[in-house]
């Protein structure tokens, strides 16, 4: 099936950077792009995914092409769908417009319907290549195929910190650590974000609103709060913004009797007096969330790391001391060295003032 | 005087890589390249600094050149020397071998002699142009220049800690935070130093060697040994190693009596009960020591940064975490944000696995 040329990789990647453009917005759906090539190498369509319960990027490509799209090769960053969703399947509309040959990215991510698109259109009489470059594929939807595969979404945690490895001072001063194009940098963090997760203290401490304000119609990510106990104060800003806040508890509550009106509560399953986070991820993942982002101290942050549920550690590290009393990095307390909590650093680039450094956990760290 | 061509700073930056071929060897002396030049633009001879006591780079490069020294232009990096040290001044030497032109990278860093060998040569009917490539020439001997000017050498301080910012476990355990790769680059740093500094805990925990092994003969820096109260054991490894060790301590000690035997004791004023860092730094550069590295705990280590003494401060981070209870980057105090200490991260590298800091304390930050 890895039948590919130059050319190919070249529509491919067409294919994957129209993909990109509907980062901020598909969700739940993944990002996908698409081009329709003729048998001259003239790209005569092209299409991407911009939001759910609109057309899919093999149909806004084929739409662009018009009668031009009979003949083509089209290239699809993820296996054309032959279930009919919100939008009908993609398969039949390729073979519809008289496609002759399909290059994809990568196979349906859901174990349980990869490759019956392709099965499909090789029935239909078209040539099917793939997969062609299948690990940037990969990349456009890392959390769309984890929850596919397993159920959870994908989880990154954001923190900022001093070159000391510090948070906060101690009384919980932590304003101004990182400048204002890092403070930019995570509003993009968060616009690709199906939830942004934080915890009580951060909400008790900052008053924080975790919106995205990138626009002024841009889509707000669902704001989870973690607050075992309901400490939250019923005036916290973070209730009263734009798009939709849950409250995630292991306390007993009930939602007509609430003390935050309407605010929707979630009652999840304990660990150790605290809300699950093992059962919180779940029912994110339930929730159709491909991207989530926990952005909370120290201490809900290093519970998080050692779950062992955290994806990718972005780090905005500002070049300053705050010294030995200030507040850690991740509240997580390892006695031996042999028990230190090994990541691989992916990547370390400036952004404005800061640096922001890119981490995953390592097993073989 | 700053009259200078392009091929004027082509010639500069070839004396300044002859001056950094002495990185490890000319201290006390300073790093100084030099390239002697015809008419024609040809490299007739070229020459450094080796070793204090051998030729200085303008002798080394006129001999190279023999009698085609004669009408040359001379490239230094350092405003040659008018006084007589232990080899002459390389002004005469310049004069009698009747270079026509001499351009200079930075002028002498004394004040109190600086412009002295460039008046010497003017006076000698030889044109004089420069600075060039000025910066560069300072960045050849920080340490050198900071010890003409202020009486103190430069204080470099080498650190290795988890990307939460932590050098130990609670017990101490701190082997094997960072790779062999960044071990090899440890080597650098002290081999280019005048002394290595450390703290008595560190070597009751480590018992270190703090030697640089680049080579067979490599030339040993200085060790000293921060010990205010001498718990120094007798037996500690760094005590028998090639090259010399000092201690310095505020214990009322006689060195006739000491329990350690030849090794010289560096009795100094003490500041809250321990060693006066400023005490220690000034006696080095009386010492002649250029460039110092500082490597010990979170506790000696903090005291410095704390002290204002630290020039450059070079971290070597691994990708793992410690967690919240292992042993801080520095052990500083600090209870407010406005008390943070802030620094300008100039430098981010990978080395082999880890990452390699370089931050230099930043009043405007």
């Amino acid at each position: 099936m890895s039948n590919y040329s130059v050319a190919d990789q070249r529509f491919m990647t067409r294919a994957m950077q129209l993909a990109r453009e509907g980062t901020y917005t598909t969700t739940p759906n993944p990002r996908v792009g698409c081009v329709l090539v003729d048998a001259a190498n003239n790209i005569v369509g092209e299409g991407y995914h911009v939001r759910a319960g609109e057309g899919h990027a093999e149909v806004n490509a084929i739409a662009d092409a018009g009668a031009a799209a009979r003949g083509t090769t089209a290239y699809v960053t993820l296996e054309p769908c032959s279930h009919t969703g919100k939008t009908g399947p993609c398969c039949e509309a390729l073979v519809a417009a008289g496609v002759s040959r399909v290059v994809y990215g990568m196979e349906d991510p859901n174990p349980k319907v990869a490759g019956r698109g392709l099965d499909h259109l090789e029935a239909a009489g078209i040539q099917v290549d793939g997969p062609v470059l299948e690990y940037d594929a990969y990349e456009l939807n890392p959390g769309f195929i984890k929850r596919m595969r397993q159920g959870l979404p994908l989880i990154r945690i954001k923190m900022a910190m001093s070159l000391d490895g510090r948070t906060a001072m101690a009384d919980g001063t932590s304003k101004w650590i990182t400048s204002p194009r890092a403070r930019d940098d995570v509003q993009r963090l968060r616009a690709r974000s199906c939830a942004l997760i934080t915890g009580v203290d951060s909400v008790l401490l900052d008053d924080p609103s975790l919106t995205v304000r990138l626009s002024d119609d841009a889509r707000q990510p669902l704001r989870v709060i973690v607050d075992s106990k309901l400490r939250l104060p019923k005036d916290a800003a973070i209730l009263s913004q734009p798009g939709k806040t849950v409250i995630a508890t292991c306390a007993n509550v009930n939602q007509a009797q609430s003390p935050y009106g309407d605010t929707e509560i979630w009652t999840l399953p304990e660990k150790d007096g605290r809300v699950s986070l093992q059962a919180l991820a779940r029912k994110l993942a339930q929730q159709e969330c491909n991207e989530v982002l926990v952005e909370t101290g120290a201490t809900l942050a290093g519970a998080f790391v050692s779950s062992g549920l955290v994806d990718e550690l972005v780090i905005y590290m500002a070049g300053k001391l705050l010294g030995s009393t200030a507040r850690p990095l991740f509240d997580i307390p390892i006695s031996k060295m042999s028990a230190q909590l090994p990541l691989s650093i992916t990547d370390i680039r400036a952004i404005g003032d800061n640096w922001r450094i890119t981490a995953i956990p390592d097993p073989e760290g």
